[in-house]
């Protein structure tokens, strides 16, 4: 069974790698569906390797979503989360952790989450940046602890430009 | 008045004791509409012992409604908060009152109840599981104090399998 | 198997007519969450000997939700028609698939669909109607056809009182 | 660029028809996160192939949001219209244009589209079936015409069990 999972985390890796080469040749302001893809899958791996079941969003530029997941038996309740955590970090660019310690009773943006059809305002939600460092869309993890949601969502953005450190 | 009530209960409890022992014939991992039934009925016979005006909510494994009854002048902003209780429940796999702590300003998860359409996450809403352990459902009450609601939502979901301590 | 089914519908009968004499002592201008849970039963009843899987929704004179079941295996879209079949019939007075004549393209009331958060306006939806001809609620049930589903709903109101003809 | 363009759909090919075989080993009632994203890659293909830009999404067996990619440059809303299709589809176990022959102007189900937050009953919705012909999902595309939202469809609910003809 574990030899099985790294069989497949093997060959997801090598179309991510392959995929990644090729998307290099140009840099766009809005992030394509084929790294959106590729950010999905190198954070579900994360997850795997945390032993986590997650669900993964990520929003363009616009924060329109672009691509998501549910891993099996994860929880229905974080369908709409990593939805709000994705678009939460787009709306303001930001990541959503960040946002939280500012929306906070007595905080300079209380209650900021009633906007937006919904906010999500702590870890799991973070930007997504391209080589000129313009922010091109963002993730957002949800299932696991604000630790690991965060972690998992730096790894995906990472997989675009390697910048984030956990 | 109080003999007609307890005449009614009895009437219940027949009905509910005869479908029960048809129910366990077999172990399902959704809740059953026989069981959705019985776990309100319950759950209904314990907010008359306590003498508290209810509405009790029954979701399925995937969080969809299954059961609902509202008793007689109980309030009318209950209905949405019984159904959100359950749903919230089976969401995050939790009784309510447990995730509502995590939620408080400063919390892990403060204002998670922004997301999904809205949750509810003081007391009341409690997972509903089976003889194999499996989360099958979830059940939520809203009308009388939250240690009542409590108390009601766990005597409904221990007419399922009787595991749960007030 | 059908041995067992008839025992249970045998078992809900008897609670149906012993609750149901209990409930004649006082006429009530809303329905009682003992008349909403005897016409959800008798409406099952019907549904299990017509062998279709349905969803029953029944509100109260303020068309508000009152009780509610879903059958197992039924259609997942059924449980919100369902229940706005009960709204709709009950916001105003009449059978759905009456109003639904008048809601067509040219109509008088064309697109009255787009109101009060979305009606259904064909056939499954029936006032509820107590012994002094006054509409204490409705009844609304999805997952058959219309005409399946118009006969559930009238033999879920007639158990309340028996004056409507398929 | 359409050598690059082959190469892309080559890996993707790879990669699908290796989980494809190790994924066959299970028969779930419910789709696999693997199995939504392999409906979700071979849709895509036969969308590159048709030289049309769509949104797809997959929804599990209680409709809820299993894996979604919008390719490049596709309609922004057809992004929603994706997801209610494939939820609309698992609601009523039906491909979306067959219910929409229904919800016509005097249709039996005229309006339906106004239940559920908002059904989409033109083509482009197919169940997704497994090899027990349980229903396990759905899925649901958007962004070209309707022949080819529909035929893009059905090549992704075949990429899990291939019994569906365009």
């Amino acid at each position: 069974m574990n030899s099985l999972k790294h069989f497949k985390i093997c060959v997801i890796l090598i179309m991510v790698s392959l995929t990644s080469s090729l998307a290099n040749a140009q840099i766009s302001n809005d992030i394509t569906h084929n790294d959106a893809l590729k950010a999905l899958l190198i954070a579900k791996q994360k997850a795997e390797e945390l032993n986590v079941l997650v669900n993964i969003a990520v929003v363009d530029a616009g924060a329109n979503l672009k691509s998501f997941i549910r891993m099996d038996e994860s929880f229905l309740g974080s369908i709409d989360i990593a939805i709000k955590k994705a678009k939460t970090s787009r709306y303001f660019n930001i990541a959503t952790g960040d946002l939280g310690k500012l929306s906070q009773p007595g905080g300079i943006i209380y209650n900021i989450e009633h906007s937006n059809g919904g906010l999500i305002t702590f870890p799991g939600g973070i930007p997504i940046i391209n080589q000129n460092k313009n922010i091109i869309g963002a993730i957002g993890v949800s299932g696991g602890t604000i630790e690991q949601d965060r972690d998992i969502a730096i790894a995906g953005a990472n997989a675009i430009l390697n910048n984030l450190k956990n």
